[in-house]
């Protein structure tokens, strides 16, 4: 029972495609195939403002009806501010969608009561607490902890990148009392063991727990039938309509190299 | 002390510019000049699909900037789906922005203490109510009620759509308890007189109210500085990468024609 | 389309009418006449106490009947407890009623997400928070600052006061996280230019913001009639009965100047 | 340890004071007694608008200072919206305060999971929801149900006010889900005996209940010292300025004929 | 109007039994009459865990059916977790049954706003902040307080468990706002009136308060046919059935000497 | 990377579990082995009754301590109420605990938005609502449904339950606006696949759906390290005291037959 699944960074650049295409094959369950893709014709390198994420959201729409269209058991759109996920999944047929921060949530809460999530500035704690609130885990939020460095510095100097995320990952567990750490950004992923085995709590990774978790709901959907539902708010377009509203997208993509 | 506003319909269809332009003008005050404009170059002409505002959003971002290009006083960003505030926000200088849903819940929880949203379909609640609950009225709502119509058939036929406003509208305020009716579709406009007077609570108009309030944050902008605030999560981009990023759109437009 | 605005000062001392109408009429539309006044025959001069609003609270009813008898199309009830709304606007008639907590609360939340309340000390808060869950502004509240003040200090030594607000302000911006500082007393008039001026955010004063509220109120229902909703809470009581238990109170008053 | 209790009807009629008191002393402890009054020089004969309430609250302020100096080991405010509870704790002193809502549903929700609140007219439920929301039971709420009856109807054809209450309050348990009923006014008193008999699930009475939580509050402080917390929303005002502010006022009283 | 209550120690040892039974009597009413009990059998001598919990939870609910078989009029389940409440409810007849954080809670929110408790240790803590989600009292929660102290510390050196419970109260006043302290676990008990007289708030006992709760309800079912609801979520098993799964347990007991 | 898993029955009977086991198996990954098992020595065969649920939890804290010392991969505690589950993390060691309400609603509220249950009695309501809220997704509850069938009855019949279940599920889609079923008891199996193809959105089994989240939650343990925190409320006792207070329980037990 093997899956295809589609990574998607919702931006307009590769820089990261085959970092992270290394970083979660070896993470995956073994039958499954990451590919790792990014938007074409884009200047968008990184999505700290929501207005980024507004100019990203169609072509992101585009590579998801891709997706669909070449029969991905899944996707994930690729940054913790989880952008355009209702669209995605209004418009992803039988292909499955999730996100970093719906996916990390989920399993984060399972493993224990109270969350703190890492995240690189203040600027982007209020879209994602939305979020919290929006999946219902405001209760379970123990803190936002930010590491005072922006999307694109955190694998620059991963030593520092690291010790940034140790102290306060320290800190959440020692003064907010968090359970469980999750990492707010897709790009700082790399960090996510070494921190777990020096601090002791569970430290999840925005790239690891949402590719597990599609790995899920593609097997869900499979064996059981547990798709998307279409009964209310992520109900689906009329094909025609959609056809001409929404043009598909031909991503920039590394391939899984294996057989 | 004149203001200028910009009313987006952020769709790619000019087909009702002109009529939102001739309903707006005489509700406004009248130092206030209305244009009223809509999205180049996309065939996206209704937006009852979260996908749909997802391939929209980048023009908006775009016209949002030749707006603030243009020293609008203030935007209104056409759709009750409130698409993209938060990005239009962080990007449109000292031009407020404002858009329906935002505006007429401020109004209508003022007179009164619970409301009623009249939609087209069901499918729309869910992403609406995410609305309400965002921005804190979710204990004022007394329903959503579903009008069985799409956004193109509002003003097909205005006396079948007077008719079915008027009959939910009854019953939010029998069955529901509602104190105040809030139309919850930009395109639901030219009824509200008429329905206000059949059943004798405030019928909130979705192009009116939010009219009205971008007058009111143009003016406490002028007057008090009191404008959108730049400290954590509507804080603006760089200039240089804004630029890069967010290219300006010339829209389609419908110019005030007074003096 | 002008209008008349009554400021009624909750207290039985007349000792800041005029300092409020002087500060008040520059501040709002040019076609705006502004009456201040306050109760008579009362010995109360300030409302920190709870009971003390009690004590008031019927002559306040008395000014709003005599207010709308007068035709002012709006009154504020100059208090950030917001004391009486409720029955204020049971018997307002049709002039529109509102208060500063309900004005600044709805104008901070729409120019920022998370708000700060200055007190002037601890024992405020309970009653003001009271306030905001039930406007629903819960989760828009960043924290609640206290100046460790009374009401009748504020005006005493301005410099002081001045240096207490900056200060408590800066506070609430980088340690609580607010986008807006709000002034939670009407005694800290004539302090929010220069306090929003040294920190960069806007503060929003708690008798100008319920002026300029109160005259979009009371436009929005001459020119649409959205007024005050009778439908559940707000209902009137019979005029026999409101004549019986509810007499007229003419109010000390500080009347507009201008022509 | 016998304890005298003021039951105070908020209202400028003693047409109930006599009949309450014969109502509730054969429900108290047997070292328990119970004067009952009412406010001097009021026309205000019920408080079906929140007008009323605060045209009446000065005198009740003035009476329970008068309770205060008389001795009395708790007051209750006879009213089920709990008018003036704040304000009527802070001038308490040693005297306890207690209300009909509060009582009610501290011991209801002990009862049972989910209450059902039985009151005369739709105009009420906003007022009180208020208050359920404010003493932390509004997930315990099954629902208002509405007698259809003003207050002072409920003692005019007490066959017919029964039969009401046992109608809804049947409806309340079948189709609400609600393991126990309140009754929302205290001029409900004399039925609740009956309707829990008929109906099987306790039935709250709105004066035996406070009553009874009145004895409570007042041995918790006799015998624990566990009184009114004066640290913060319930701090008392300066004495002199209590003196000025607030002054006493003797009730119309209905004394206890018990030696 | 006598009353027989029964305090059971959930757990395996009967250590605490005279201690609390003597520490109890002196306050409650004079005509009670107060057994302390514990379970047989069983070497959990606290109940830290909930896994602990867990292990005895069946003994308890035997024991509570042999207050109930031998006509108490009330019993206390004396650990502040509250442990097995709703089971004992479901069984426990013309019983009533409460338990100290739902007494302490009940009675603290009705003496001032916001309350803290004071625990052992950081891990009672989430599954205490369950139970005052469930209670309704989320928003009167000023703060936890740990006193890093294990229950079978508490009475072996009571001046350094005085001292830090003075200590903790003390910030919770000064820090927290709290107006009310709770202690959190009935083997702080001896303590509260010192503490309180030091500090100047009420602190609310965990085996005094649920006691003086328990007389309430017993008072209240016996006066007043006030009992546990059987609508809904307390309804009884059968009897046969009950007799089948839970058979009665018989404790080892420290009867009051009193005649 | 194979798994083992023990699915708990946490009832005194057998009688379920081989038919368990053989639902089971066939919806599992290839690599998982299953084996089903129930309480020894215990009358108890179902648990409607929360009383029934505390006599059964010691033996369910053996089952768990068992299954770990037997190196299980993860447990899963088979009753929709969820029982024991926090005292089950405490002591689990590094074997991963589940049970059906939290696996079942984090996958459903990952398919739609709005979730229903399906529940045999009204009793089952308010103990089940307890998880909701406390697992987070209070707001995604769109209705509970009863069945009107006790536990027993499910699988007597099966015709005329799965009648019931597409009666009721069909009303949860139509009336209540749900997104997703969820089945609301184990013993509603082999029901799923049936109701789901005839009503056309996700129908969650409450025994594959935590079978399947267990198997996920073993292998971010073993992958990924992520297993359940000991940082607070999951803290676990120390291994004397363990031992001494909650003695390993064998079950009764059906092996997966698979080699």
């Amino acid at each position: 029972m093997s899956r295809r699944i589609l990574w998607i960074n919702p931006v307009g650049s590769d820089a990261y495609n085959a970092a992270i295409g290394e970083a979660l094959r070896p993470e995956c369950l073994p039958d499954t195939r990451v590919d790792v893709c990014s938007l074409p014709d884009l200047p968008v390198n990184h999505l700290e403002f929501n207005a980024y994420e507004m100019v990203t959201a169609g072509a992101t729409m585009g590579v998801i009806r891709w997706g669909e269209q070449q029969q991905y058991d899944a996707a994930v759109i690729g940054c913790f501010y989880d952008p355009a996920l209702r669209g995605a999944r209004e418009i992803s047929g039988s292909m499955a969608v999730t996100a970093p921060a719906e996916a990390c949530l989920h399993i984060a809460t399972t493993l224990g009561e109270r969350v703190s999530i890492l995240v690189g500035r203040d600027k982007w704690i209020p879209e994602m607490h939305e979020n919290v609130v929006k999946y219902g885990f405001q209760d379970k939020l123990a803190s936002f902890r930010v590491l005072r460095m922006t999307v694109n510095e955190f694998q620059q100097d991963p030593q520092c990148t690291e010790d940034r995320i140790l102290d306060e990952a320290r800190r959440a567990v020692d003064e907010d009392g968090a359970d469980v750490i999750v990492l707010g950004c897709t790009i700082e992923f790399g960090f996510y063991r070494t921190v777990q085995q020096e601090i002791g709590v569970p430290v999840i990774d925005a790239i690891v727990a949402p590719m597990r978790y599609a790995e899920l709901l593609a097997d869900l959907r499979a064996r059981h039938g547990w798709g998307t539902s279409r009964a209310v708010g992520y109900g689906r377009p009329d094909q025609d309509e959609l056809d001409a509203f929404v043009p598909i997208v031909t991503p920039m993509i590394d391939l899984d190299p294996r057989p």
